[in-house]
């Protein structure tokens, strides 16, 4: 430790005491020697923890590409596997037939006002080892995309967002019969072709534009790690929002004799031809559109001026898949509670890639890999944790989470019954912690980042994201840095495989990651390689072994805790802060509403079209209602009351108290995060049951929080509100039931 | 009238009402009976008013190169001449021989890590009539740039303003002995090489990103009208803040026999050799760039990965100037006043060019030409304007100014006695009316614009303006246009002819111009041609007949109203907000640099420095001190109060009453503007005499309002503060002085 950091070192640790002092115990959920116990446990663990491993396991599963139904996924499952088992882990490989489309055409021609054809290939590189292996890569394309052979003229869409097509709209601009081509951003891409197809287009193409991860970024690889001309991004384009997995057996596991969906019935699957392009690709087919000039937040870094078309570039996609099924191979290790054998702790990371996948997700499943055989290692010298530990190894994530999806609704009953979290990981780099989940879990979290060194720097996890925040962050964020106000754990949207075990299960979920440090242009092409990772996502895996850290102590202190490590102030300080924001939501929208149909009154909009172009008036929309959110509020207050309540109960018994009330409490708050899904589900999507955290319809991978609430006011549509608001209430009002029962079996222990 | 044109007339009629009513009488110095007559002599001067003329004119002037010291500049000036002759006015041709360097030398060549020489010239286009004239076209350069032959590495800076540097800083790059490289935009250009040799760069290259106005923008000339890749800007890098005009001759005009400075003594030369380059010459210097990626904000729209620098790409730029005089030819034209000849009314444009000049100056300069061609046949018809009209055609304004403020500078005693309003413009295009200047005739201007219909809509300039800030503006400005509230008038700062006026003497001055659907990448290069104006500009000249309107009123108004038509309730709240401006200036520079302080001592900084570059710390800022910003607040108090007086003054006598007491007050009020200067000038900068309205020391063109306190509280000199704050108030005290004479003479009146 330098000596400006020692100094840093006490400010922060001045800075931080009150909430220290005042709110978090020194180790949530055990008593003053149980936590002396523990730390040395966790010194045990860190001191074991390898990079040599970390570095050696990714070169071997880098070593080929790995995509579900491959052979090397297929060796790496079964290497996995072994290891667990050699690490004395309780080891089984549960395998699924999952729908998994691969190319059997794919073809994109530009027809007017001149010829290209789509080279649809990434070139091999001399720097990097694994780039030239073309036989076992899966090529570019977008997985549950439909068959099709579509002819039409080209517009550029930007992200194919709802808004763009307003933008669209206003310049009298109509993608019926057309084929959009779309930038990747700003959204996840599954919701191009969705809102394209919604819209009329026949096709939809979407290219990596530089701007998003190429040369506007930094260098290309492989003289730095952004990505080539020739990088493309593969990617699933199944309707995710709707359901996750296997898109033939929504809410059952994909055993072989499941009942399963015809092709024709699966709604997940496009409406219309989807295919991902490279910039170079992409070049032509932009660079031959005509029309008005695109807005200038939709330019990209191109070296010509972005038109929106229609046309005069005509394009002809043409696309076939071979349907088969393949197989995923889950692997699952388990190491049995010695006290609490019902209650589970998971800890998942997926081991499929796109093709060989350095970065995503070797580099996190290696991290996954040594934490159980750390764990694996200190429990034949003896150690055995209270509650069971459970390592998986998820095949088929990167089509749409099909090994997760599937293993969670095949082992529903006893998820729901004993999971107490879920603890993902998908990825790493070097840079700042990124901790999202359940806030239920956040003051735990604080605490698991506080304890864990950041590599670079002698300070804390913690404290570099509360370096970043007050150097880069909003006036907001920085006031709170600098007060040392817990770090805020992210809402969990979707895009990786917490989603089944969260918005299906209803189990308190938690995903990690360092990053924000690398030079990440490599995502899910043959780029993100062992060769890539090493020079421009972490080194040394320092950061990996920091991940290891982070698991580690975060499954270990969730397996020997006296008393879960729940806490509700955080929760519901986040809960009322959602609904302040939907508040805040319905309020500009009716501002905004007002104005623009103030100015469509005044004809404000034809006064500035710009000369030569057209400019179509944006709709008159009728005005927000006022909604009645006071259900929302008044569930609010409970859950603060019940929050409190715990947190003196705790205060009072806590995890000294008796074995019997402890247990007792412990199954109510295993159980308490289940109380925020309802049975039936989201409306029109019942497969999601968490009224507090879902993906957003139209964002894909991006969270929405109370999302019935939120989604009916985003979509105007008022009269699903009530209902909704309702429906939220409810949860959150039999959530705070849950957790005063909790105050009251550690208070019956109290007295 | 389209139906829904007369609603919205309707509507604006009945928001503008409170305002029209109650504040503004419907002709601001007319009494109702001399308001029709006016009405009468504003519609004869507008049936006379020819788009043909506009454009026969613009095609005859443009047809070759008319920079300052070129035949075709002689003979424009000659034509000029010719044409006010011809139309009855007292014209004469006042020569200033002005230092006018034109190159002999330009070489900038890439030594390392390859070869390459900069081309430096716009190719002829078959499009362009006018572009293959080479032998009498300006070559690409920038004026008042030293002589110099330097070799260094090179640094790319941004738009290389301070802040910039502070940014280099922060990465340890340093530019002493190196050459930099700025994208033109974020400044005026004059900046650039000003602070590169502050901050000890041996010499400056200025370059057109297509960011700025190229293919990022809209399509290149010829297909669209933004700046090809060969296109550069030419223009001026003398230190304009310190004084503009000709660097010899500061302060006096510069006749054939005036005392001149030597070259080593002229002060406003840049001190390291400077040129500018086009996108072509620019790509391949900031390609082989090395060092850190630049920061985001930094990156342009050429197809790689901007870096910073230093090297390993190193240039020579050799540039060598014929340092000879030219003459300059100013063309002025009185129509003597037939009541008050010794009450000037000045309109002014000037006439010389960078190459061609269509946009810039030509559609200026034929506009100002059609507005004195109708009046002087209004004259022949028996019109004679009560006040004297002026009308101006400056040369060498390109430069530097050089024109207006020689003659400016040698007429000043004349000017200071007798100007009542100096009324500048300097281009047009199609668009919105952009109107700047003297806040006392801020009111009288929105008259104006309400009274000049938009040609391609049928609305007033100033409906479209509000409809504008309705759609685009921000909150406050959407609310202020909603409610029809009065347009404010830009501050002026430099760039054109109205500094002399406005800034050395002290008359009330204003900029007009159409703009904003034009599109603008011809600026200071050949292809600012005929042929691009009439695609891209204002193709049928319509605008031009509008701008012809807004100045044929402006003049025709000043120079008939019964009482000119100052006023200050506008001024004062206008000064009012400067001061909260630099009140909430003060506050904010507090509050960073408290923060700053606070994250240096914490370390934040280097917690957040990404692994593998540089970062040093940004430096320790000592704290702001709080500001006796009181007497700025007096001073305001007073006004207001004294602005009031005065419309109350008007109200009870005003353009009704006797004609002594009118004369009295508007001796008073011609002379006001006067009051906001001091004969010492400001600190440092003697020239500039205006204590609210002056050019910023570091942004050119770019206004400061109340100079004297912001330049010295954003430079961070305390220590100028209070002397600042005293001498400007005590200006703006005099100012309110002398309304409260004008109260009183009007008052006397009334009695």
């Amino acid at each position: 430790m330098t000596r400006n950091m020692a100094v840093i070192a006490l400010l922060v640790a001045a800075l931080a005491a009150p909430v220290a002092a005042a709110e978090a115990p020194p180790l949530l959920g055990f008593t003053p020697a149980a936590a002396e116990e523990q730390a040395a446990l966790e010194r045990r663990f860190d001191d074991r923890l390898s990079a040599d491993n970390l570095r050696a396991w990714a070169k071997h599963i880098t070593s080929r590409p790995h995509h579900v139904g491959s052979p090397w996924g297929k060796a790496t499952a079964e290497w996995i596997a072994e290891q667990f088992r050699s690490w004395g882990y309780e080891t089984r490989t549960e395998t699924f037939e999952v729908l998994f489309p691969t190319p059997t055409e794919r073809s994109v021609e530009l027809l007017e006002p001149r010829t290209f054809t789509a080279g649809l290939s990434e070139p091999p590189l001399p720097e990097d080892a694994t780039s030239g292996q073309g036989d076992e890569q899966l090529p570019i394309y977008n997985a549950y995309s439909i068959d099709g052979d579509v002819t039409g003229e080209l517009v550029y869409v930007n992200y194919g967002v709802p808004q763009d097509y307003d933008e669209l709209e206003r310049r009298g601009i109509d993608v019926r019969g057309r084929i959009v081509i779309a930038r990747y951003g700003g959204s996840w891409r599954g919701i191009k072709p969705k809102v394209a197809a919604e819209k009329g287009a026949i096709g939809c193409l979407i290219y990596s534009d530089p701007r998003g991860d190429g040369y506007f970024e930094g260098d290309p690889y492989p003289e730095g790690g952004y990505r080539p001309a020739e990088g493309a991004q593969r990617g699933s384009v199944a309707d995710m929002p709707l359901y996750p997995g296997d898109p033939l057996t929504p809410g059952v596991g994909a055993t072989a004799d499941a009942e399963r969906l015809s092709l024709e019935d699966a709604e997940t699957l496009t409406k219309i031809p989807v295919l991902p392009l490279s910039a170079a690709d992409a070049r032509p087919l932009l660079g031959a559109l005509g029309g008005p000039v695109a807005p200038a937040s939709w330019r990209g870094a191109l070296p010509f001026t972005y038109h929106l078309g229609p046309g005069p570039a005509a394009v002809r996609v043409r696309l076939a898949f071979d349907w088969s099924r393949a197989p995923a191979y889950d692997v699952i290790a388990v190491l049995k509670g010695a006290e609490r054998p019902d209650e589970w702790i998971i800890r998942g990371n997926h081991h499929d890639a796109w093709v060989n996948g350095a970065t995503d997700p070797v580099a996190g499943m290696v991290t996954l890999l040594e934490e159980a055989r750390v764990i694996g290692e200190l429990a034949r010298e003896g150690f055995r944790p209270k509650r069971t530990l459970v390592f998986a190894a998820w095949d088929a994530e990167e089509p749409g989470l099909l090994g997760s999806v599937e293993w969670a609704e095949r082992h529903a009953a006893e998820l729901r019954d004993k999971a107490v979290a879920y603890v993902n990981s998908d990825s790493n780099g070097r840079g700042f912690l990124s901790m999202g989940g359940s806030h239920t879990l956040q003051r735990f979290m604080n605490q698991v980042a506080r304890d864990v060194e950041d590599p670079r720097h002698a300070v804390s996890a913690a404290e570099r994201v509360r370096a970043l925040a007050m150097v880069e962050g909003d006036a907001d964020e920085r006031e709170r840095a600098l007060n040392g106000t817990e770090l805020r754990l992210s809402a969990l949207g979707s895009g990786s495989d917490y989603t089944p075990f969260l918005q299906h299960l209803g189990v308190a979920s938690l995903n990690v990651a360092f990053g924000g440090e690398g030079q990440y242009g490599q995502y899910h092409s043959i780029y993100d390689s062992f060769d890539h990772y090493v020079r421009f996502m972490d080194p040394d895996f320092a950061y990996g072994v920091a991940l290891a850290r982070v698991g580690g102590r975060t499954v270990l202190r969730l397996a020997q805790a006296e008393l879960l490590p729940f806490e509700f102030t955080a929760f519901a300080e986040t809960v009322s802060r959602y609904v302040e924001e939907v508040e805040a939501l319905a309020d500009e929208l009716r501002q905004e509403t007002d104005a623009q149909n103030r100015l469509l009154e005044l004809g404000a909009f034809a006064l500035v079209a710009p000369p030569g172009e057209t400019r179509v008036d944006p709709p008159r929309r009728d005005p927000v209602p006022h909604l009645n959110l006071a259900p929302l509020h008044n569930a609010v207050v409970r859950l603060r009351a019940a929050a409190d309540g715990y947190d003196r109960a705790v205060r009072d018994a806590g995890p000294g108290a008796p074995a019997e009330a402890r247990r007792r409490a412990d199954a109510l708050l295993l159980h308490a995060e289940r109380a925020l899904t309802r049975p039936e589900g989201l409306p029109g999507r019942p497969w999601f049951r968490h009224f507090v955290y879902a993906p957003g319809l139209y964002t894909g991978y991006g969270v929405k929080t109370l999302p019935v609430v939120r989604e009916a006011i985003e979509q105007r549509q008022w009269d699903r509100v009530d209902a909704g608001v309702a429906a939220t209430a409810a949860v959150l009002e039999a959530f705070a039931g849950e957790v005063e029962k909790a105050s009251a079996a550690l208070g019956d222990a109290a007295e």
